[in-house]
């Protein structure tokens, strides 16, 4: 099917539907009478009463150290929306008036600089769509998987429209002294997260911003000011930006010597590991949802890859079997949630449905087996196997048993 | 300019930042001691309390009927925050269950059908992001402005990511019977919005829409379902739709003959004026802001067009005399808002700040002038005149005169 176009799909899907809509066709009420007049305008807008999605929370105890998860099955297109952007704290979310913020640049520089948020905003600034995923998304899934869902599993990914100033634009400001090659960025949070960032990335496309959605950052994505670097690992986009020092060298923090370093088989470590690989997870049907019957159904999930764009999405229904290609939402941005959607007409029986993306260097998803092959089964980070979803003849949906 | 790329001109400015950000050299504080731990995950968040971004509300006393604005000023990049989408209502915001609510497609065609909101999430979807704008945004701009700020003038435009189900595949489901060419649409509001809607438009890229921005559409925004017709004026976007009726010829509703026609200088009324032509705004610097001094600043604002992709903004500081490409945003979207930006340095003297747009048609926005000259005063919709701000040598932004 690889070859078909997805608007044709979309036709062959299309003569389908008449038998699931059987159940539609009833006598048309044209009026139902007068109706009451409804509330006013209002100066901020909330959801609807009725809409119920949430973060999930952490099963531990100390809600200021540790993550909440997006509900990946029940949000639609590409864009998280920031209230249900995942969260990584490692001491809480803190307090910043942007009044009194300051970003600081100094180390190897010619001219020490601090600025305010007013100085920042003042700057030419840019907008780019990417996503943020944990390091430690899709953690459990190494070993024996204890994430019965999709939004546990795979929920600590979301993607924002970010605005701000490009990183390359501050540090010619200050003047990087020849021999610097690294920047160490701290977080304004009680921990001082700390990440050493390599100079070469800073000067291609990393991202000083304020922006999230069209809104300022939101208070547990960084506000006021975070590093966004486009594809890689969550802990490097450092939140509550207050410094950025300029060396030659890593700093080899307690953030990426103690954590966020890989444990390989043979007992050395990688570092460092900041590209999060191409990765897609099917969304409909995943663990815990119940399909209402045999009939038509849209297989949807998303896509990314740390290396560019999505090239392609293929869905297999039949453990592997045969794969099918997914049509691609569009745009397909580089380093960006990409929605893949499949019409799939199940036949009530048992299936195992999955996904495997393509990101445009040509790198495939891997299996889980040839990731545990390589890694072993004490790698903590970067997992970006490919998740299967086991439909019952039920209609309910669980994980697969690693 | 017109000839420079963007980057080029980024790294032009970046040469004269030096200057304004001489204030900013202080002596650099590496560490400020212990801090806090901070508040813990949440599972749905807020924006932060020291943001103060907020819709306008009109003057009237009955807010169940009119308009509120969005902060043009206020937003960054693209895609305008939901909660600050731009509202107009003519009967109040309704309240209703999704577990009840209901889509009736019926009159000319084969099977009436009547959808559940399950039934729409379960069909094939798509995802767009497309800007709507109120047929009267920049009303006030015909006679003599009375809007003094970029949110009054310009903020009945918003642009969000929408999800939801082509209509052209309901309208399949049923079968449209040979001879019919519009389609009638009615919301549940209380005042029972109806608009006659072209067939040949819904065959083309109408939406059926329940998403927004990754979430389900806002309350105001028509939850539980919308239509969403990209690049037409925003009354055809039927809110709270409930029904869909094929039909030979347009239904003539009070909504498009009492309003939403428009009056000509003749005394005719143009009707229908479906498409919102090209059209920009400068957001920075706009009425009501106050620039702090002579020296670097980025002017920035938003730019549209219903027939497509925009293609190119000019900005002239000069009231006229001179123009300059600003940079574009990217990936421009047809019928989506598109950032400009042009890097700026004010010599403090008076000056008038405006931009143009032109689309992928090659449609050039024109002046309030030309606009008048064929229109005439008393045309009240579809206003996109190229709107000037001029900065007083104290630094303050205020409207040009009409």
């Amino acid at each position: 099917m690889a070859g078909r176009s997805s608007r044709r799909r979309f036709l062959e899907a299309t003569a389908s539907l008449t038998g699931i809509l059987a159940g539609c066709k009833r006598s048309p009420e044209e009026d139902e009478g007068p109706r009451r007049i409804g509330r006013p305008l209002r100066v901020y807008g909330e959801r609807s009463e009725f809409e119920k999605s949430l973060r999930a929370l952490p099963t531990t105890k100390i809600l200021e150290v540790g993550q909440s998860y997006t509900p990946l099955a029940e949000v639609y297109g590409t864009i998280t929306p920031s209230a249900l952007h995942y969260e990584r704290h490692h001491s809480g979310v803190p307090t910043i008036d942007p009044a009194t913020h300051r970003l600081l640049i100094h180390g190897m520089v010619e001219r020490p600089l601090i600025f305010t948020m007013d100085d920042l905003r003042r700057l030419p600034s840019i907008s780019r769509v990417c996503f943020i995923e944990c390091a430690g998304n899709s953690h459990a899934g190494y070993g024996p998987r204890d994430a019965p869902t999709v939004q546990l599993s795979h929920g600590l990914v979301s993607c924002s429209e970010w605005t701000g100033v490009r990183l390359s634009l501050l540090l010619s400001e200050a003047g990087v002294q020849s021999g610097a090659k690294w920047i160490l960025a701290e977080g304004a949070d009680a921990a001082k997260m700390q990440r050493s960032i390599p100079l070469e990335k800073a000067m291609e496309d990393i991202l000083v911003a304020y922006g999230q959605n069209g809104e300022a950052l939101r208070p547990e994505q960084g506000y006021p000011l975070r590093l966004v670097i486009p594809g890689w690992e969550g802990n490097a986009n450092v939140k509550w930006l207050r410094r950025l020092k300029l060396t030659d060298q890593p700093y080899m923090t307690r953030d990426e010597t103690s954590k966020y370093s890989d444990s390989m088989p043979d007992g050395n470590a990688r570092q460092f590991t900041f590209v999060m690989e191409a990765k897609s997870v099917v969304t409909f049907p995943s663990g815990g949802q119940k399909l209402a019957g045999a009939g038509f159904y849209e297989i949807t999930g998303l896509a990314w890859s740390g290396r560019g764009r999505i090239d392609r999405v293929e869905v297999s229904t039949d453990s592997g079997g045969t794969w099918q290609d997914a049509g691609l939402s569009e745009p397909r941005l580089p380093a960006a949630l990409t929605r893949f959607r499949l019409p799939w007409r199940w036949d009530g029986r048992e299936a195992i449905v999955q996904s495997r993306a393509t990101d445009e260097t040509g790198y495939v998803q891997p299996s889980h087996e040839t990731l545990v092959a390589v890694r072993g089964a004490n790698y903590e980070y970067h997992n970006n196997c490919i998740r299967p979803w086991k439909v019952l003849a039920d209609g309910s949906v669980t994980d697969v048993a690693g």
